[in-house]
């Protein structure tokens, strides 16, 4: 399928929005690695990177913020593929905000199909959207029939965005494929702050030989996602006839608990140090419990396997987090 | 159970939203009979009208956008019941501004309930949805379990409001119910443009003697609601503790198809003439086809039943219009 992937991106024109976050950044380095002429929408440029700026020099680089209608239009137009990573993520912190989240992540993504639907209607995206879509499992694994009930309002707002694809699909012929996708780990993304998903913070923790904090005993099951696998799934599903008007399921076949994640993370960086605290309230609200994905679909459809499994992917992470955290 | 809402609703501190709305005027009219002190929330005030203004006079009005967040803070305190009606209705509309329906349902409703948690976080609310939520029935009579599928931005926000209110209660407390309601008609709504769904417009049309026109055959099914029934709906929720955080189809039990309306408007009013044009593309993309909602869940768990049937609905609607319309 490598083989087809290539094919079918070299010289592609892509864009990748969100292009210059952790997701982003990784899905940009496969694209080119595949021959196709990458374009990233961000609004956000950050400092130079010893780790990041090997890709991101490769990159035709706009910035801007996706609600800017006039500089969307001009980005969209010509695009073959679009992959639609921007928006803003954390579920504990869209419930502080909500119209903001509504803001960016709502109005975001309409601005960005509206100008497709004017421009480039016969594109092809591809929307990451999230495992919490389901929110507390009824039953596991979950597949996509699974009932659909967001605990947060980034998570309403996923589920707003998935059917802003679908319709725009229906409506007006672009070609659009939804990924629920559970939670992605990985190198390439910036030291400090902007750490995505609990499982880099806690590889990032152990790496610095800090503490990583676990609520409770740690003991919700999860599947992780290694972040090249991630992006395998992205370009099938942009090159998956089959694919469009659909969605997926995207995680790991394999869960571990988070303190195992922890405990993984810490042995395998030969430093750092576990602790447990009560359950914050404003996270236990919002807290989904044990998840593991049922990623047959997808196995069927895209011809996708995850194939980085956890002690392979948090050793390359920890090899990655040492080398960007070293001076 | 009448005696139950009347003992419930005594003196209650209830605001409508949209209360000067098709469904909001008929709500309010039922909660003054049931003793309520009633304020209104709307942002447009309609013209005097001879119909409407027995029940608008015993109303306190504010005339204010939703969006307008130091209104709606005023008027969201001390109320014990909301009746969240407010918003801009229609799938088609939303199609060609979608931004905009963002904008008044998704942003509205949001700073309605943003303002509720900040300062009345044990109120009572109750959310009218749509059937549109389900988009194309995979099965009949469609049960709250279906798969959702909106079909419009006008749907998809109607979603994304439902998983408000619900993330809203459960991470706040409020009490909220979702209703999805599929056609309701009857009377109560000024006389000229700002008919209300398609059952009104075609008896509006008979009783004036004008053409009814109907896409294709007028052969899908549809479970039409009248609007006392969805009303007791709506009160009933508002006042069953163990309708908190639930969602519940409200429709009728019987379908006709619309040819069948139609013919059964121009029965009713002796006048009016039926012509079938073909599909405009617009309204053939976003045609669920046959619908019939499940009711049972409401039945169960709030008593409820409809209980008046189309003939004798159309037959109500007919007279309020002859009345309504005359010099």
């Amino acid at each position: 399928m490598n083989g087809d992937t290539a094919w079918f991106y070299k010289r592609k024109k892509v864009l990748v929005t969100g292009g210059l976050g952790f997701i982003g950044l990784n899905t940009c380095s496969r694209l080119l690695e595949l021959g196709a002429e990458v374009t990233v929408l961000d609004n956000f440029m950050p400092p130079a990177d010893k780790m990041l700026d090997g890709v991101r020099s490769r990159l035709k680089i706009a910035i801007a913020d996706m609600r800017d209608e006039e500089k969307v239009e001009r980005v969209v137009r010509e695009q073959e593929v679009i992959f639609n990573l921007a928006g803003k993520s954390g579920a504990a912190d869209s419930n502080k905000a909500p119209l903001n989240d509504l803001d960016i992540n709502c109005r975001g993504h309409l601005t960005i199909l509206e100008s497709c639907r004017r421009f480039n209607p016969r594109v092809t995206i591809v929307f990451p959207s999230s495992r919490l879509v389901y929110g507390k499992p009824q039953y596991l694994p979950v597949d996509e029939r699974h009932p659909l009930a967001p605990e947060s309002i980034y998570a309403a707002h996923k589920l707003a965005v998935e059917n802003y694809h679908l319709i725009y699909g229906r409506l007006y012929g672009i070609h659009a494929t939804v990924l629920r996708i559970s939670n992605p780990y990985g190198p390439l993304q910036a030291g400090d702050a902007r750490a995505y998903g609990i499982a880099n913070r806690f590889i990032q923790a152990a790496v610095r030989g800090e503490k990583i904090t676990l609520f409770g005993q740690g003991e919700q099951c999860r599947d992780y996602l290694y972040i090249d696998d991630l992006v395998e799934a992205l370009v099938k599903a942009g090159c998956t006839e089959a694919a469009r008007g659909r969605i997926y399921n995207i995680g790991d076949s394999a869960t571990v608990t988070l303190m195992e994640l922890a405990q993984l993370a810490v042995a395998t960086a030969g430093r750092g140090e576990i602790v447990t605290v009560p359950w914050p309230e404003e996270y236990r609200a919002i807290e989904t419990g044990d998840f593991r994905s049922d990623i047959s679909s997808a196995a069927r459809e895209l011809g996708w396997h995850p194939s980085t499994n956890i002690a392979e992917g948090v050793t390359r992470t920890v090899a990655y987090y040492r080398e960007a955290l070293a001076d």
